[in-house]
């Protein structure tokens, strides 16, 4: 639907926390990204090619992806004039912020007048039934973390990747705009109305064969005061077989929450098992997920092995180091 | 906003729990409910004088109020002719369903050829923060339910009523539609958008004086798996300082969920307050509300006596009883 290859704008994204989209594009479907866009001030470099709107076009670009996600997600004055220039290029616009493209006039006048798309992937096209709570046949993962952005979306992608090459069934369950945006389908979870959030992943991970994996994309933290209710919704929707625990070791503070400090994993851990076992009492933690882009290689191998033996469970970087303990663990079930 | 007084609908509600709106509204603003109007069928009485249309505009009746919440909050076919009829006799209506009225061409067709308003309380008519998790001043008590419809807003609004009469500071504040009809203001969680459910609470309970006691009206349960993500986003958005446990003990199965059974008080205790203690590291859990309404009076004050006992918190049915030893442990606090 939205058509690729796509320049990614990073626009004055502070860091490279807040170009998750892109930086899931980047790795996920690199075929998809010609090059990154960045407006002056921006603290995120992908790596790609830098270029302006011409030279994306000259690259074949067709579609210019918002690639950052802003606290409350807003569309400032300063990226609405590039977004506008790049319609009257031929540009389609995709996005995933809260801030629909399709709300701003100027957007939709451009668009209208040069004949080009504007892609709010954010927003719910299905109306979602309420939760229902029955068993679904099929299995599932879900990963939970101590915090936001510790690679929850990054563990079940890898872990999908790798269970398709070994033959298993397995279906990644996007859940977030950059998930989405990466394979066309899904929940914009964050978006969906209260009521609706556990039976919007009923929907999303329907009935499946017996040995098939849903793996769903987590959200948000149970320790995460602004998105805890949306974590919940996903435990008790998911109704997961397996969870899988998320850690980035070196966070010093909840993510843009200064007073609230992360938990452990063996808090997670006893949190999280008890209310997954609401909806579903088969449910077991069953490996652990380290993000360890700020650990240096000897760092990261240590924090693993004593975070394994520690916890008694597999515990890998699935980006750095692959994801197969979790994928033998999930196997084993 | 609302003009009173109100003709109470309950359309072809199959029992009482599905009147909670109209039970509220009684119960509360007993001055404000002129009658109730029943389609065939209907399983709910709420013991107030039976009208047709005519005979509550004949007693005064402004407003039709729609007091009954239906699984998915869908307006029927037959329910509309009723409501159409009414526009044309002068009622304005006021509905908190999720299916909403404005969205019914045929009612604002009706509506606007008899200069009649249409009142969706569900709907926000805010743009609500995403939650910051800062601490504000003021004291703030929720209840917390084993299930939903367990008497958390009774809880509440009896507390309130008991903390004024008393001289303390207290405010109750509504998160959904039956509060929102009886108080005149309030935020209608279950229709915010994901994202924004903990800042919407944090929008509700502001700063306030040191003194002064906001009472949350809770909603749905953190073991009810179509709503818990609804409950943590209160847990969480309100930083309570106090939590009441609310239960009623004669539920056989979690409301709406035949394979659900509800879980003990002290699953509540221990599964809830470690999940407000993110939030709030000082939060208590301070006392036990019970729904009796199900059981006779020596059956309900020895259950209170022993599960008293058995917790070491104090135990009431506010509603029955009364809520003194409730507004006495936050008095303590």
């Amino acid at each position: 639907m939205i058509e690729t290859p796509y320049l990614l704008f990073l626009g004055d994204a502070p860091d490279m926390l807040a170009a998750k989209v892109a930086i899931g594009i980047r790795d996920w479907r690199p075929d998809h990204a010609v090059g990154q866009l960045r407006l002056a001030g921006c603290g995120a470099d992908l790596g790609l090619a830098e270029m302006d709107l011409r030279a994306g076009r000259e690259a074949g670009a067709k579609t210019l992806v918002i690639g950052v996600a802003n606290r409350g997600g807003v569309i400032s004055a300063a990226w609405k004039d590039v977004l506008i220039e790049a319609l009257g290029m031929g540009y389609d616009i995709a996005s995933g912020l809260h801030n629909l493209l399709r709300d701003e006039p100027e957007l939709v006048a451009a668009a209208n007048e040069h004949g080009r798309a504007l892609h709010d992937v954010r927003v719910p096209s299905v109306q979602y039934p309420i939760a229902n709570g029955v068993k679904r046949t099929g299995k599932r993962c879900l990963a939970v973390g101590t915090d936001c952005s510790v690679g929850k979306m990054y563990t079940a992608m890898a872990m999908e990747r790798d269970m398709v090459a070994r033959g298993m069934k397995a279906t990644f369950r996007a859940t977030g705009q950059t998930g989405i945006l990466i394979t066309g389908g899904g929940v914009p979870l964050d978006a969906v109305i209260a009521d609706f959030m556990a039976g919007s992943i009923e929907y999303l991970s329907p009935d499946n064969d017996a040995d098939h994996w849903d793996l769903i994309e987590g959200q948000g933290s149970l320790f995460h005061v602004s998105y805890s209710g949306v974590t919940m919704a996903l435990i008790h929707g998911g109704q997961p077989d397996a969870l899988i625990l998320c850690h980035e070791p070196t966070r010093a503070h909840m993510r843009g929450l200064p007073d609230y400090t992360p938990p452990s994993l063996e808090t997670l851990r006893d949190t999280a098992l008890p209310l997954a076992q609401v909806a579903n009492p088969a449910c077991k933690v069953v490996g652990i997920s380290v993000n360890t882009q700020h650990m240096d290689e000897a760092d990261a191998r240590d924090y693993l092995e004593k975070t394994s033996k520690r916890m008694d469970l597999p515990a890998t970087d699935p980006y750095r180091f692959g994801s197969k303990p979790l994928v033998d663990a999930l196997a084993a079930m």
